[in-house]
C-alpha cells in the first residue's frame, strides 16, 4: 500500500514517503492534539527528525530552540516553557511507540493513514495553521475529502430535544440530498440524528464524515456502533489521534477544531448555555469559517447556546437547508427566491394606491368624489389611481362607479 | 383645560395656545397621517397659517413652494407635485372639519389633544424629523409620556400561537414589574397579549400604551373593548387621527412609526415572512432605535419573520426580559451576569489541567508517572498541575497516590 513516491507539490495519487509516515503516526502517538512545541519542532526539522528529537535520538542545538520560540510566538503562543520541558512531557511515552502495529491496525480494519503531502489530505486544515494536525487516522474508503464548500458540519447537544433532533435529521438529509458532505462528531444526540440524516439523504461520494475524538479502532459510544460502522462504509471515520486512545475531554475539545475547519459553515443545531458544540463554533470564528444557529423556543434550555451565539453577532440564523447552502456558497439562492416571491397581491403599491384600495368599497359602488374625501385624495389622483388598481385586477368600474374587485372572480 | 401660556420652550406645565391646538386638530382629519407635503407647510408657516392655506382662506405665494420643495427634498422626498395638488387632495375633506367639536368628543371621554410644545408631549417624536405628527389624541389620564429609554415597544401577529401569546405576556409582565411602559397597537394576538401582561405586571404610572390606526373615540377590535378600556383608565390609548376617523390599512403602516418611535426597542414576539409587525421593525431601523426578535421553532410560520430579521443582520436575539432592558438601556444586566455565573466547575482550568483532569481515575489512585503517561505530560508538569486541581478540590491525594475528587464529597 505504500511507496516511495518523489517529493514536491501533492498532486493526483500522490502519497509522502514511509519514513515520513511512519514518523507522524509515532508522534501522533507522543504528543497530545495541538500540542503546539511538538508542531512547532516538527514544522522546523520535518518529522522524521522531529520524532528522533522527541525520543532522544537526536540532540537539538540551542539555534532550534530559539526558532520554535519565535515560531510559536508568530503562532500567537504566550511565553512556553522551552524544548526541554517539552521533551520531559513526551519522554514517559516513548516506550509505547509502535507506529508500524498501529499502521496495520488500521489497515487490517480497511483504513490507512493520511498525511499532508498526501493526495487525499484535506488542504482545508492549514487554516489551521500550526494547529494543523500531524496526520489523520482514516476508517473507510479511499475518497478525496470533499472540498470546503462543500462540506457543512452539524454540531449539537448530546442530550438533544425531539425537535432538534428532527431538525438536524431534515438538514442532514436535505444538504445530503444536495451533494454536501455533513460533518459531525459521531456521539448521541444531534451527531447521530446528522449522520443518520446524511446516510439517508447522500448523493454525494462522501455524504458523512464522523471526526472522533479517540482512536477509529473502536466505534465510540457503543450505542452508536453501527452507525458509525455505516458512516465509514459509505463515508469515512476519522481521528488525530492513533489507534487505541481514549476519548479524553481535552481531545474532544481539540477535535472541536477539526470538525470547524473542515467545514465551510459550522452549524449549531441545539445547543446549551455551555455547550462543547459552543466551543466548534469558537474555533470556527477563529479561523474565519461561517458559523450558523438554529433558533429555537426561549423556554428549551437546549435552544439557549444558540440563542447566545446570535445575540453575542458571531452566528447567521438558519431555518432551512437553502439558507445554509447559500452560506457554504454552493447552490440554495433558489429556495430564499421562492419564499420571497409569495407575497401579497398588495406588495409593490404605491402608499397613495394603497389608501384608495382601503378606501374601495367591496359590495356597493361609490364615486370618485366620495373616494377622495374618504381616501383624502384629489379627484385627479383618485382617477388615475383607480387605473392602476383596475389595471392589477384589484378595482372594477361598474354603472359609473368603482368597487373593490373579488379575490380569485 | 385650554389656556394661553407664554411663547418659549416647553416647561412643565406649559401647553400650547388654543388656536395653534384647534389649528392642529382640524390639519389632523383634513391630512393623513405622514402627509409631507402637508406637515412641510405646517412647519414652514405654522399650523395656524397651514390650516387657512389648506382650506383656501389665505394664498400661497410661490416663495412658499420653492421653500417646501426645498425642504422636501431635505427630509428625503423625491420630487413632489407641487402645493395646487395638496390642496386639491386636502379640499375634498374641508366641509367636513369641525375640530372644536372633535376636541368636545375627546373631553366628554376624559381625553385630550397633545400638541409639540406641551409639556406631555414626547420628545422621542422629533427623532421622526418631518413624519413627526400634528398631535396625538390621547384617551386616558394626563399622564407625562415615559422617557425612551424606559418604553419598550412589544409587537407582533394578530394570529399568534399559544407560543408568542405567552412569549408576549411575560415579557410584558416583567417590564412591567421593572418599571417599564409598555407599547403596542391594541390589535388582537401578540399586542393584547402584551398590553394584558404589562396591566398585570405593572409597577410604574404608565404601565402600557396602546397606539390605535384609528380614532380613539372608538375600542377597536370590538373583541378588545374591555381591555382596552383599562389600558385607557391605567395607561393611554392614543392615536395621531381624530375621532371617527376608520383604521385603514395605510393607517395601521403609519401608526407603526409611532410605535417604533415611542420607544428605545422594539421587540417583533411574533411575526409570519410578511407581517406588519416587520414595518414597525423597519420604522424602528430607520430611525436608529433598536430591533430585537424573539426566536421560535424553525417549523413554526409565526416565527419565520423574527428569523428573518435575525438572519438579515438588522434585529438582536432576545431571549428574557433581562436582556430587553439591556438594550433599552435601562437595568437588567444583572440577570445576564446570573446566567454566565452558572458554569461548569472546570471553567477557568487551562488546557494542561484539563488533560491532567481528564487522566486522574475516579475509584483507584495512580501514581504521578503514570498520569505523566496518560496524560502527556512531564513530571513536573503532574505535579503542578495536581497542587492546583487539589486546591479546586478536583484532585485528592491518598496513600501517596492520587485520584479524582468526588462532585458534592
Amino acid at each position: 500500500m505504500m511507496s516511495n513516491a518523489p517529493s514536491g507539490p501533492a498532486r493526483a495519487g500522490h502519497i509522502a514517503p514511509d519514513d515520513e509516515r511512519i514518523a507522524r503516526a509515532a508522534l501522533s502517538r507522543l504528543m497530545e492534539p495541538q500540542d503546539t512545541a511538538g508542531l512547532a519542532l516538527v514544522r522546523l526539522t520535518g518529522a522524521v527528525d522531529a520524532l528522533r528529537i522527541a525520543t532522544g535520538q537526536l540532540a537539538a542545538g540551542p539555534s532550534l530552540e530559539q526558532e520554535m520560540t519565535a515560531l510559536l510566538l508568530d503562532g500567537g503562543s504566550g511565553s512556553w516553557p522551552g524544548l526541554p520541558a517539552s521533551l520531559k512531557r513526551w519522554m514517559p511515552r516513548v516506550p509505547d511507540l509502535a507506529p508500524e502495529r498501529d499502521l496495520a491496525t488500521l489497515q487490517r480494519l480497511g483504513g490507512r493513514i493520511i498525511i499532508p503531502g498526501d493526495a487525499l489530505w484535506p488542504v482545508q486544515l492549514a487554516d489551521l495553521g500550526l494547529q494543523e494536525p500531524l496526520c489523520l487516522w482514516w476508517r473507510g474508503h479511499e475518497l478525496e475529502f470533499p472540498p470546503l464548500r462543500r462540506t457543512v458540519a452539524l454540531v449539537g447537544s448530546r442530550d438533544s430535544t425531539g425537535y432538534g433532533g428532527a431538525v438536524a435529521g431534515e438538514f442532514a438529509y436535505g444538504l445530503g440530498q444536495r451533494g454536501y458532505t455533513v460533518v459531525s462528531g459521531g456521539a448521541y444526540g444531534i451527531d447521530a440524528h446528522a449522520h443518520r440524516g446524511a446516510l439517508a439523504g447522500g448523493s454525494s461520494d462522501v455524504p458523512t464524515i464522523a471526526v472522533m475524538a479517540g482512536g477509529v479502532d473502536r466505534y465510540y459510544p457503543s450505542g452508536n456502533e453501527e452507525l458509525l460502522r455505516a458512516v465509514a462504509n459509505q463515508g469515512a471515520v476519522i481521528a488525530e489521534v492513533p489507534p487505541g486512545s481514549a476519548p479524553t475531554r481535552y481531545r474532544f475539545l481539540q477535535r472541536n477544531r477539526l470538525i470547524a475547519a473542515f467545514a465551510a459553515v459550522t452549524v449549531v443545531v441545539e445547543a446549551r448555555w455551555r455547550s462543547g458544540a459552543l466551543n466548534t463554533a469558537h474555533h470556527a470564528e477563529a479561523i474565519g469559517r461561517m458559523v450558523a444557529a438554529v433558533p429555537g423556543s426561549i423556554h428549551s434550555a437546549n435552544s439557549a447556546g444558540c440563542h447566545r451565539l446570535l445575540r453575542e453577532g458571531g452566528a447567521v440564523c438558519v431555518t432551512d437547508v437553502g439558507e445554509i447552502a447559500e452560506l457554504a456558497g454552493g447552490s440554495g439562492e433558489e429556495l430564499v427566491g421562492e419564499k420571497e416571491a409569495s407575497g401579497s397581491e398588495h406588495d409593490g403599491l404605491t402608499l397613495e394606491d394603497l389608501v384608495l384600495l382601503d378606501a374601495l368599497p367591496l359590495r356597493t359602488i361609490t364615486s370618485v368624489e366620495k373616494l377622495g374625501v374618504v381616501a383624502g385624495l384629489g379627484p385627479e389622483a383618485v382617477r388615475a389611481g383607480l387605473g392602476r388598481l383596475g389595471l392589477l385586477g384589484l378595482a372594477v368600474s361598474e354603472r359609473g362607479g368603482w368597487k373593490r374587485a373579488r379575490k380569485n372572480a
